[in-house]
């Protein structure tokens, strides 16, 4: 961003160093917490009485030493210690075909109930449960002027393909992330649920197998069950997504009929597959004719622009299928998904009507109207912003609270950490203590149908970070060090 | 409604004799159309310089004959003369269990796509396309109120179970169908289609059968191929609804995992299974443990009031799964169903959950609140009013456009007419001849996976009957006419 003033050699060295030095202080002994921001460039020169660039570059000093982080447009940001999980996961051999272990249903249940307590400190579900996040005021202003102008909206029957205003903004954003598609082809959804459940049904039959990845969003694991669907896991790591010598494996040996990936702000992982590992998986579905079930539901919410593209970007053949929805990024409540199916697109826009026929067109009209409007580019820039710090803020609790030895994902956007715990950990176990003080958590076993992942947990940084929030957090951490120690003596 | 007034022997033949034959005349030479009021027994009174005994012996002749029909609190309406179907209808015989033709889907395929062509003459649609049917201005109301008093209801993440106030007043309104529901059971679904969809996998496996009704909704036929279901057509009367002898058969060769109904204003033939058939219906889902998918789609529509109760409300042990939403009834833009699965319950929450997560909660408040008011019930009376009239006025005019010999259903409820053509016509011939003329009607071979009804169309009385409606109905009975002489040449 900032790029290097040419005068940064005559900078007197003792002077910058003496800064940098002072705030690093600050940052070790917690004053300057993780997630926090520096003050600007401009603030620390007025009130130190050091010119610019002196103090830009001691900040440029501890971002060099992975202290501290620039944002666009945003400033310097403390940035954790917390170091990644390694590059080999616990399990990194692919799990073999099978159903799905039930211990893993049940406990999927167990954590969905105690989210639907109002009672319960949440760290576990994926979505704010303040409204502070998204823009309820202007959605809501569009609801009511909508309301008013096109009342027929509410009560003309809602047949497919829906509002055409939506889907051609649908494909506006989409060049975002580097795809050009047809508003004709868009289908809308129940959600991105309703179009993973409609993409795994056109292309598979029950008793078939899909690659998918380890860890995975645990509801996959459920859908694949409920259609009669084996899973082989695919090891899958924060850096460099799914494993595709893995899944070359798999597709060489013509072992599965269909691919699941999360390639962009992975759920639990938070992180993105590199864009060359995107091409390669594209490639891979026109060579073996795999479809490719890509699912994006937080590709929009990377924190760096311009966001890295799809896989779907990348596909020449229509073997990969996009499956999203503004859930996350924009409107929680309007379930307004949509897919592109590429050659499937006649078979699953079948499907979606014998499904569920179609979606409420007011609400999509009313999305529709947000997206062309600026505000929709300027929400998510600060979304971004917003969950970026969070994110920072949570890694800086994490390292604070929790016992030596525990890693976490740095993520590459959205709201959510994976984290790993020290050995002699047991994540199912710290769920279950967790929920006996009111605390919900995910414990890794979720994302993984053969109920790997034992020793990870996904915390979710989209809630405020309250005291009831932060002492929860602690909580956690006196209790994952309770296991060590209690695994010691 | 009306009882027989004591003085009616004391009026003199000839004065109430003579109004009723004018009237008949006025009926026979089409003044008075099939479906047209009558004027007020007070206003022919008043007009006649009759008594009000005189004109109602007059009206209660005309009534007894059939000419005529009362209806509560609206007055009498000039019936049509078509008769209905015969009892034996063409195909009585259950089909063998088979996949679903493809022809018939592609059908199918052919007619949606007419419909959402703006120049087409609709007959076929089963909604209105004008918003005058439905209370567009109350909704909007209430959506303008919510989105202001309660805009967190857009942003919110939308989860299972839904609004409370929905489920409550949906298990409040369920009474006058005769059932006793609790909102804790009530799974909120998009639209009555994916209440159908789950309630088919909550019960079946790939590869099961499933008796369904000949002729039954067509979009069954495509889930129950998308599901990889086989059927069975079990013969299906307009007075006695689906063949409870065939089905007791099929039942007790242990042939079919599940029975799908419509016993309440069905689609197509329009009319209501008796209330004993649906009491033995439901102690045979108890008998041979077989789930029973009552769709009530349509059943709130019943002109008669009280309504007749559903199936689910003869159920004891929970083997009746019951499936329906507002899309016909109140907003058919909302796409707000629900089901109550009995037994099942449990499953199918869960199949929900992997299938599209959760219904837009900011729809669910508004609606609940709508039905909470007096509006719902004020609705109702109105709507079935004028789809009662309608209905007869459609039926008047295939009488009149139509070749002799025709035949249509009598409905009980809702805007659906099922027309029987007579010898020498072909259903399929016609819906492409007419389509080709722009008007939309739905072939009877649509309503059986085996393309069964050939001479059979359904036509929707829920549009305004402008000049065009009108002209095509003409259209139709020439094209009809045509099939008839040409076969004859």
């Amino acid at each position: 961003m900032f790029s290097v003033p040419d005068t940064m050699k005559t900078i007197p060295n003792a002077l910058y160093q003496s800064l940098a030095e002072e705030l690093r202080g600050a940052i070790s002994d917690g004053r300057l917490p993780a997630g926090s921001r520096l003050p600007s460039v401009r603030e620390t020169s007025r009130s130190r009485g050091l010119s610019i660039n002196t103090v830009l570059a001691a900040y440029r000093q501890l971002e060099a030493r992975g202290q501290v982080e620039a944002r666009p447009q945003s400033g310097y940001f403390v940035r954790s210690r917390l170091p990644s999980p390694p590059p080999s996961l616990q399990s990194q051999a692919p799990a073999q075909a099978k159903p799905v272990d039930t211990a893993v249903l049940d406990r999927i249940a167990a954590v969905l109930a105690a989210q639907s307590n109002p009672n319960t400190i949440d760290l576990s579900l994926a979505c704010p449960k303040s409204s502070d996040f998204y823009p309820s005021k202007a959605l809501s202003r569009l609801v009511v002027d909508h309301a008013r102008r096109k009342p027929e909206l509410l009560t003309d029957y809602s047949l497919p393909p829906g509002p055409l205003l939506l889907r051609r903004e649908i494909c506006r954003h989409a060049h975002d992330l580097g795809m050009t598609l047809d508003p004709e082809n868009i289908i809308l959804t129940n959600g991105c649920m309703e179009a993973l459940q409609l993409a795994l049904r056109g292309v598979t039959q029950p008793g078939d197998t899909i690659a998918i990845e380890s860890p995975t969003y645990f509801n996959l694991i459920s859908l694949a069950d409920h259609l009669g669907l084996r899973t082989i896991e695919v090891p899958t790591h924060p850096d460099q997504g799914m494993s595709l010598d893995v899944l070359e494996l798999l597709l060489s040996e013509n072992r599965v009929q269909a691919i699941v990936t999360m390639p962009s702000v992975h759920n639990p992982l938070g992180t993105n597959m590199p864009v060359v590992a995107k091409q390669r998986l594209a490639m891979f579905a026109q060579t073996y004719r795999v479809p490719v079930i890509e699912d994006a539901l937080y590709a929009e919410l990377q924190y760096a622009t311009p966001l890295q593209p799809t896989v779907k970007s990348f596909d020449m053949d229509g073997w990969v299928i996009i499956c999203t929805s503004y859930t996350k990024v924009l409107a929680p409540g309007f379930r307004v998904g949509w897919m592109e199916a590429g050659r499937f697109q006649r078979r699953i826009a079948t499907l979606k009507f014998s499904a569920s026929l179609a979606q409420p067109a007011f609400l999509g009209e009313v999305l529709g109207c947000y997206l062309e409007s600026g505000g929709y580019a300027q929400h998510l820039r600060r979304l971004r912003r917003v969950y970026a710090s969070q994110v920072d803020r949570l890694r800086g609790l994490i390292d604070g609270a929790f016992p030596a030895g525990t890693r976490a994902t740095e993520p590459t956007g959205g709201f959510l950490v994976w984290v790993e715990l020290p050995e002699g950990c047991d994540a199912n176990q710290l769920c279950d203590d967790a929920l006996e003080r009111g605390i919900t958590i995910t414990p890794g076993s979720l994302f993984s149908p053969s109920g790997r992942h034992g020793r990870h947990i996904r915390l979710s940084g989209c809630h405020h970070f309250s005291d009831r929030y932060i002492h929860a957090l602690l909580t956690l951490g006196e209790l994952a060090q309770g296991q060590i120690i209690a695994g010691e003596s």
